[in-house]
C-alpha cells in the first residue's frame, strides 16, 4: 500500500508539501485533488487516474458532508467503505487519502459562514433539494483551501492555468458548473478539471445509487443514457430535438418517472428556450435528465452540439 | 513614489511575486495584505506601517466594493481619493495599491456565488444594513485571494501561522469578528491581523466620516469613546458595568441619538447577558457603541476585562 492515509488537516498539509517537496528535488510541481464522498467505483477511479497522471502528487479526500444531506437518515445510510476506497486510490496511485472525521471538518459544529449557489442553486438537483448546493460548495471551498499545500507549488503556467487543479467528474454536471463558477466569483488559485463520465457496456452512467437496482430496473434505467443519445444524434444532425418526444419516450418505459430532461446552457445552466423543441438544433448545449427508477433517483448528460 | 499602481489582478500577482523573490532571494518570505475602500486617513496608515514592519512585500488594495452598499446614492457618494491615498501609502512603505475597476472585480456582472455571513451579520450593524456584511465578506475573500502570490512564500511558522497576512482595524470589530469566521470556518490559508484603533488626542476614533461632523457634533461625538471608557473602567475595577447608566449618559450629550450600546463576546458578538448590569463584571469582553451624532452615524467599541 502506497497511499498513505490522513485525518488531520495538519498532517497533510505537512506531508503533502514535502513529498512535492522531495519528488521535485524543491523546484515546485503540480498538486491534483480529487474531492470525494466515498463509496468509490470505477467513475471516481477515472478521475483519480487522470490526476495522477497529469500531477507530481495527488491526493483524494473522502467525507460524507452532512451539510449537503436534507435529512439525517440519508446521511446515516450513505455508504461508508473506507477500506475498500483505500485501496482503489492504491491502484490509483493516490498519494494520500484525507479521510477527516466530522470534527476535524467542522470543530465548532455546522460553520457559521458559507457559501451560497443563488440562484443556479436552486434549478434541477436543487429543486428537489434545498440547500444542497450550499452545503455542496460549503465543503468544496474548504476541501479546495485544505488541498493546496502553503509551498512546493509551481508558478501558474503562461495561459494563467494553475500548479494546482481539482477534478470533479462530469455526471455531476450542475455541481461541476457550481464550482467552476465559485472558484470564478470568488478568485479561488486553482483549476478545475471535469472529466468525462464512465458509463457500463450498455450506457448507464456509473453512481454509487446503481447498486440499489433490481435487474429489472436497472434495465428500464438504460432509457436515460438512450435518450441522451438520440438528442446528441440529433443536435450532430442538426435536426429540431424535439424535446417533448424524448421526455415521452422516457416515461413511457416501465417504472420510469422523469423528473426533469432539460437542454440548458453548458456554462449558466439556464434553459434553452429555442432549438429545443421544432426548429434545427445550432450551437453548443448540454442536456440534463433526472429520473426516478424505481425507487432510485439518477441522473445524467450528455453535451450537444 | 516607491509604491506601484496596479489595476490588473494578473499584473498585481506577477509583480507581487516577483517582488517577493527578489527580497527573500528565492527563499520565501513573508506578504503582507491591506484590503480598504480608500479615502485613507492615518487609522489606515497604521495597519499599512504595521503591514510593513512585519512582512518582506505588503500590497493595499483600494476597491469601494458596491455589493456592501444599500443603495446606489450612498455607493456614489462615497469618497475617492485616489492620489492621496497613493501618496499615504507610499509614506507607510507599502508595495502595491491595487486598485482594481469594478469590471476586474467583477467581469460578469454580480457574483452570483457568493459568501453569507449568517446570523452573526444580522447583529449590531448588519441589523441597520441588510446583507452589508454578506457583501462585505464576499469581496473580502475575493481580495484575500487575489493579493495571495502564487510562489515565493515561506512556509508556515512551527505555530501554523502563515506567511501571509491580512490586515484589518479593530475599529471595525463586527467586520474583523467576521473575517476571522470566514477564515476558520473556509480553511482559507492566511493569518488575520486585528490592528488597535486610531484616536485623535481628544479620544474619537478615527473614521472617513468624522469629515461630516460640525464642531458643535464633534464635541458630541467624544461622549461614544467616554462610554467605553468608562466601562472599561469599571471593568478593570471588578465593579457591575451598570451598562444601563452609560447608556443614558451617551443619550444625554446633545444631538446624539444611541442606537446601540452592547458588552458582548470577543469572538462570537453574541451579547453577554450576565455581568452587565448589577453583579461585579469578569472575564473578558467587548464593548460595541453605535450611534448618530447630527446626520453622520459613528461606531467605536473596546476591550473589557
Amino acid at each position: 500500500m502506497s497511499t498513505t492515509l490522513c485525518t488531520s488537516i495538519a498532517e497533510l498539509k505537512a506531508a503533502a508539501a514535502a513529498l512535492l517537496a522531495q519528488r521535485t528535488a524543491g523546484k515546485g510541481g503540480t498538486l491534483g485533488l480529487v474531492p470525494t464522498m466515498g463509496a468509490l467505483h470505477s467513475g471516481h477511479a477515472e478521475l483519480a487516474t487522470t490526476a495522477a497522471a497529469e500531477n507530481d502528487v495527488v491526493i483524494a479526500t473522502v467525507f460524507v458532508n452532512p451539510l449537503q444531506f436534507g435529512d439525517a437518515t440519508d446521511l446515516a445510510r450513505y455508504p461508508r467503505t473506507t477500506q475498500a476506497d483505500l485501496e482503489l486510490l492504491d491502484q490509483a496511485a493516490v498519494d494520500f487519502m484525507f479521510a477527516p472525521p466530522v470534527e476535524e471538518m467542522y470543530p465548532h459544529g455546522e460553520p457559521l459562514i458559507r457559501v451560497t449557489a443563488g440562484t443556479m442553486g436552486e434549478l434541477y438537483e436543487g429543486a428537489s433539494r434545498p440547500g444542497h448546493f450550499d452545503g455542496a460548495l460549503t465543503v468544496v471551498a474548504k476541501l479546495l483551501h485544505l488541498g493546496r499545500p502553503e509551498t512546493g507549488l509551481a508558478a501558474p503556467a503562461a495561459d494563467g492555468r494553475s500548479a494546482y487543479r481539482a477534478y470533479f467528474g462530469q455526471k455531476d454536471a450542475q455541481q461541476l458548473a457550481l464550482v467552476r463558477k465559485m472558484v470564478a466569483d470568488l478568485n479561488f488559485p486553482v483549476d478545475i478539471v471535469g472529466v468525462p463520465t464512465v458509463r457500463d457496456a450498455d450506457g448507464l452512467a456509473l453512481s454509487s445509487r446503481n447498486r440499489f437496482l433490481s435487474t429489472q430496473e436497472r434495465e428500464s434505467a438504460l432509457v436515460l443514457s438512450r435518450a441522451l443519445r438520440l438528442l446528441q444524434r440529433r443536435a450532430d444532425a442538426r435536426e429540431p430535438l424535439d424535446i417533448a418526444s424524448v421526455q415521452d419516450l422516457v416515461n413511457s418505459a416501465p417504472g420510469v418517472e422523469l423528473d426533469y430532461l432539460e437542454v440548458v446552457d453548458p456554462v449558466t445552466l439556464a434553459v434553452r428556450a429555442e432549438n429545443c423543441q421544432d426548429t434545427p438544433f445550432t450551437g453548443q448545449a448540454l442536456a440534463l435528465i433526472a429520473a426516478k427508477v424505481g425507487p432510485v433517483r439518477l441522473i445524467d448528460n450528455m453535451p450537444l452540439g
